[in-house]
């Protein structure tokens, strides 16, 4: 074939360094593997029943591109009773990344800016450069906070939207109702889209989930119930925003994901009500254990959300110390994977105790190096 | 929100006209339907099994990219013996639609052209205007034959690709060996890449299927279990081509799709040896029947494979004769909505006898007014 025929963008897209981490853990052999963005548990029993009972019941076509009734009609009441927005309607898509690859081709026109928090989810910023838009990206260290001062800062008659993710990966940082609100203020004053990837509002340690769609009616919410429900492999998400965005997402999606899988949606709509406390009590006690282990030796934002923790290296860069660990058997993902600079390095805290015991003792050696 | 959040692109991308007339079916009381491009059987016995399995035993997680190894390997290992290429790569996807939309983001630039026959699958067109590139329709009446000679006619300097479908939908249409072998010629000689969507190969009536893969190292093939395995709803498919394109079109789907959904995978793994001959004998029959009642009284291409046929309106345009079906509660999709003239109306088989039998009857009345 003639190298010609890969387009442009795709040289601006890199392989995820979290797979590149995931090859290397291949070759070791039983590692503490601290690396693993997914949920630890199955997901709830009444899933799985509902799952195998819609594959022998003979739901095996297509579904309706907004998703079937049964899912679809309960997570819409529950959006209108969350918020009270008339205008705010639901879309089942493929998974969370589905909505936000849908939202970002529906928005971003050729040149126009997204801004996106340092560090974040890398996803962002290779669903914009396929949108074609440019990145513009908002230094947070050293305390990760999504300010609206940082965000006024680099706004420009280019800025289309803002993508917000709290509780955050990979800082496990949990944006204030005031800071939330702020954002909100700012992007419609200026009239941005601003888009939340709520993906791991189940898991807020030290207090209640706040949503900025509370506070401004046109926010582009992105959800899933892969890191909720134990079923990243299945590929079920959603996203609730304006009618007219979400109708255009549903367009699309008709050309290019279809629909979400099935089977994950009679899955899906039978865990709607399932008790996720007590996965987040021990994603909360996990999390002390982290805060517990490493404070005094590392410098680490409280994680206040999610499953990670996002300490600075000890010594050397981050990549420096991920190589270091790794020659201990220990995998952690250096910063530098989700950020311009490499001098942290992100934990991931969804396994079992006794293994992130084994890894927390191990940083603590590393430490003293 | 403000309308200027639409990005420019969505503008030229329709609301399915498939999905108009399945929002048209849903009003009619009991209707003849033949308008669902998707087979009217269940999945295999294998596949079921191994999907219910998969959600029992815990394989609920992401898989690999590329796709689990009793998958990808097994299929590997046929597209090895089929082409003996040595540079020919498997990539498991979500559905052959996302591997269409994963070929034509990693292939097109904004402003090259992509070579589609007319009438032909509407996907396409979309794919094509979301990755930017402009489409380039090759007009194929009355006999809807796939010829070098016709999109020779049409290559430009910013020509990127031709999608070629065979067989065919609306059409049923098959391409010979010479047709293809000529097609994969052509592009060879002028640099172009040739994407071949295969996913009704099970079901050629009067021969068997040839790829044009056999003529062209360099040919991308996208395939799928959803037509062949009765699996629509399940969203799994697959493409096989050059390395290096494989491996784009991975590292696309790491931050998009992210994999197909595991339990599909399982299940696919589970029916790869799976007889296909019943059901495509079955539809075979069909087509029989098809070409039997209207044979005389509608100008009709003789459908060689997949489970559509598109017959010339015997009065009016396509979709005047498609209104007064309705009105007689017979569901079919009129030809301007996979083509720019308005002339035909497709009709899908894929129904049981009688109902088939009954639209059949009602089509000869038809074209008696």
């Amino acid at each position: 074939m003639h190298d010609a025929w890969i387009a442009e963008r795709m040289s601006r897209i890199d392989a995820s360094g979290i797979r590149k981490a995931f090859e290397l853990a291949r070759k070791l052999k039983d590692p503490i593997n601290l690396s693993i963005g997914l949920p630890d548990f199955q997901p709830p029993e009444a899933a799985l029943k509902a799952a195998a009972h819609a594959i022998a019941s003979g739901a095996n076509a297509y579904t309706v591109t907004q998703g079937i009734p049964e899912l679809v009609g309960p997570l819409q009441a529950r959006v209108d009773a969350e918020y009270g927005h008339p205008d705010r309607q639901v879309l089942i898509t493929a998974g969370s990344s589905g909505a936000l690859t849908l939202a970002l081709a529906c928005v971003v026109n050729p040149g126009e800016e997204v801004v996106l928090f340092d560090p974040g989810f890398t996803m962002y910023r290779h669903l914009t450069t396929l949108a074609g838009g440019a990145c513009v990206m908002v230094d947070t260290y050293p305390d990760f906070r999504p300010t609206a001062a940082r965000v006024e800062a680099v706004l420009s008659p280019r800025t289309k939207c803002v993508i917000v993710n709290s509780p955050g990966n990979p800082t496990g940082q949990v944006a204030t109702a005031t800071e939330l609100e702020d954002l909100a203020d700012l992007c419609r004053r200026r009239g941005i889209l601003l888009i939340s990837d709520e993906v791991y509002r189940s898991f807020c340690h030290d207090g209640p989930f706040v949503s900025p769609a509370r506070f401004n009616e046109d926010v582009l919410v992105v959800d899933g119930f892969s890191k909720s429900h134990g079923m990243t492999g299945w590929r079920l998400g959603f996203a609730h925003g304006p009618r007219r965005l979400i109708q255009e997402m549903a367009k699309l999606q008709q050309f290019t994901f279809i629909c979400a899988p099935s089977i994950a949606q009679h899955g899906g709509a039978a865990a709607l009500d399932h008790d996720l406390r007590p996965q987040a009590d021990a994603y909360r006690r996990k999390r002390d254990m982290v805060v517990e282990a490493l404070t005094g030796q590392y410098d680490l934002p409280r994680p206040e959300g999610a499953f990670y923790a996002f300490p600075r290296a000890p010594w050397g860069t981050g990549a420096e110390f991920t190589a270091k660990a790794i020659e201990h058997n220990l995998l952690v993902i250096p910063g530098g994977v989700f950020s311009a600079r490499d001098s942290h390095f992100r934990i991931s805290f969804a396994v079992a105790d006794e293994t992130l015991a084994r890894g927390l003792a191990l940083l603590r050696e590393l430490a003293q190096r």
